[in-house]
């Protein structure tokens, strides 16, 4: 056997390694996402049953977490990745990470509407909620696409959706102290939506998070606190 | 030269490495923890002008973290560390991706200061928060005393500590409800006291992370999501 061969033979291992880890990311963002989407409807259709559910299954979350976790540790370990590979993990170790904090604030949610809304909702802030919750449904959708196809058109375009996401959550922020104000008892309920909607503002923050791992894992650039129109240009220009 | 010799010169050379990201974090810790004590200072004192300050010196945590990340990745392209070495890498660039949130926190607390607040703190509130800022500074400040000594038992009494700043965070949530039932012109007010109280937790919550990396680093175990009592049991067994 020539070395050509163990080359190539090493080379098709470790990118098999790579793929497990790349689809195990999306495994993972897709329990998420699955989390997500019954945490809301939970929260809007005041489901105590299914907000225990969704609490209780964050345990899968966490797991795969640390599975990928031990998985990168063992990749860098034995297959010494360089240049876009090492890129890659990098950009894994970090997604996962704000992955498996947008499952925390999916749970925090659920744990809301089980233990302490109790029907409390009116019509108006059930909307809003509702509208919140399927825009950052579409990001973290959006965001673990732009993952699979390493896009970072797409992650741009996912980054700059949060504006939205903290204007829902301004304005749902106004109408619950105009609630408070005008009837003092609501204020601990309106708390705690207020809390819901606070998770769910956190969460779009994350998937921005992520939308920037996917830029650095294509572009080999750290987007992080510069503007991301700068990076819309370039790509843009590319 | 012998290869023994090469051998020895790049394990000087990565120790060296090592110690530089080691010092680096120190660093980065130093500025985060100067950033939160002149935050609370400024809430506390309602001194605006402080305030302004802690935002504006934000770019120097951001900048530090980039930077680490950088050196790390390429530590780990040029040097391929192997166990307890890739331990520390991975344990880096996980411990500045908190201590840069803990940083946006920081300010998170500042820009409420010199926005909202205007001297609207009542001295029991205003005891309140600053108890709380003392107890979230001494976990930030012996987490990094802990890294700095890859000290599992402090990394340990560190997290539990965590439980301490979740129970003021509700005592100081129930004062400001209470004020705010008795008074609805003062919601708003109450509501940002509140946020600041909230980024003070989640302050809380990412010294517990960090102390758990520490742990992480020295045991060579994920001690995410599970009992921290089990670990400590470990410990003292050792």
């Amino acid at each position: 056997m020539s070395n050509l061969h163990l080359g190539e033979h090493i080379s098709r291992q470790f990118n098999e390694d790579l793929e497990e880890v790349r689809s195990k990311v999306l495994q993972m963002g897709g329990v998420v996402e699955e989390q997500l989407g019954r945490a809301i409807s939970a929260l809007i259709n005041n489901d105590n049953r299914l907000a225990r559910e969704v609490v209780k299954n964050d345990v899968r979350v966490n797991a795969l977490e640390v599975e990928i976790d031990e998985e990168c540790t063992r990749i860098v370990a034995r297959r010494q990745p360089a240049a876009s590979d090492l890129r890659l993990v990098m950009a894994v170790i970090k997604t996962i990470t704000d992955l498996e904090r947008i499952g925390d604030e999916v749970k925090r949610v659920a744990k809301m509407v089980h233990e302490e809304l109790e029907g409390a909702l009116d019509e108006e802030i059930r909307q809003e909620l509702e509208h919140m919750g399927e825009l950052v449904k579409g990001m973290l959708h959006s965001v673990l696409d732009a993952f699979a196809r390493t896009d970072a058109r797409s992650a741009v375009a996912v980054a700059k959706l949060d504006h939205k996401v903290d204007i829902k959550y301004q304005v749902i922020t106004r109408q619950l102290m105009t609630h408070m104000a005008q009837d003092p008892t609501q204020i601990p309920t309106m708390m705690n939506v207020l809390w819901a909607a606070r998770a769910m503002e956190r969460m779009g923050d994350r998937c921005e998070n992520i939308a920037e791992y996917v830029i650095y894992l294509v572009l080999g650039k750290d987007v992080r606190h510069v503007s991301l129109d700068d990076y819309e240009r370039e790509l843009e220009a590319s």
